[in-house]
């Protein structure tokens, strides 16, 4: 049996992420589940920004940001960078977040987030009366120590990363639970006749 | 210490849905983890489509789709419907899913999914060489019996759902694990002094 309940977000789960815009000198931070990837190749992603927030007016100015990938140890930092506002509150000094400089842009990386992604705006767009900033990824940054093969990043151990999701129907975090199986396999195993195993 | 990768596709975790197309007499299903919400008032969520797939045909032709939120249980058949073309697949008859007429618009959704999203095409992109279809969300179904209180989406048992997650990176299934926290509420603890306790 459904029932229905008219227009809701429910979708779930999603990543959170800690987008930084800015400088080395001056950076904000804002925690994110409304990210998507866009393209594979020349990979590209987008974010949804409220257009009033200071993110938002920070990556129309400077044209980049970083996306960092939020883990279960910093969930209470995380949570934070969600609900205070950068034109009160000076989030890295706050959370006590450590300034990494990126590659080719100018919005820090955060050391405390395992994967980081350096992003080159290149296109805004709006929906309703959000932003959608589609970022260009530039560079990949991820911690050595998570690797089992230092040159592979398909090798990174995400049982140790921990990786922080977001739960949007009833604003609830969680972790992730366990392997179930490969994807572009698995599926494999059913018949295209219309019967199958499970 | 960190290493940089180039540009990588990653981010993780991400949902995974099956996104149903067309009619009650002629419906397709893709499997996409490339999903976001845009706007949370009037509700939109974003998909990134292939411009030459099948799917991508029937949404221009009929401006909806649904969202149906993929579980564990049916990993195999998820999995089977990101690897096939509707061009040469039934994937209802393949599958044995069971289609549900909408109540507001042509695409059937999926009986078997716990929740599933009407959606309106409002907008379509192109990012890059991918389609970025926006849909309003008319309608949402929840199954009954994974709901504590029958009147209240946000009682949705969301351990009992057992949602399916997509780890990008290398490309598997993976479960959800425990709740760790309450958004919107655990950031409260960090003061905004600089100083903090875990």
């Amino acid at each position: 049996m459904k029932t229905t309940f008219g227009p809701q977000r429910m979708l779930f789960p999603l990543p959170t992420v800690l987008v930084v815009t800015g400088n080395m000198t001056k950076a904000n931070i804002i925690t994110i589940a409304w990210i998507t990837m866009h393209t594979g190749k020349s990979p590209t992603l987008g974010i949804a920004v409220g257009t009033r927030g200071y993110s938002g007016e920070q990556i129309r100015a400077n044209m980049n940001f970083t996306v960092n990938i939020a883990t279960v140890d910093i969930m209470k930092e995380a949570d934070f960078c969600g609900i205070t506002s950068g034109r009160e509150v000076d989030k890295f000094k706050a959370t006590g977040f450590t300034k990494l400089p990126s590659t080719y842009i100018e919005s820090p990386i955060i050391k405390e987030c395992p994967v980081n992604l350096e992003c080159r705006l290149v296109e805004s767009n709006m929906v309703g009366p959000t932003n959608h900033f589609v970022g260009e990824i530039l560079e990949t940054h991820i911690d050595t120590d998570h690797l089992g093969d230092q040159h592979d990043p398909g090798t990174l151990d995400i049982r140790a990363v921990n990786p922080l999701i977001y739960y949007s129907g009833v604003r609830e975090y969680w972790s992730l639970g366990e392997k179930v199986g490969d994807a572009y396999e698995i599926g494999k195993g059913l018949t295209i006749s219309g019967h199958h195993s499970r």
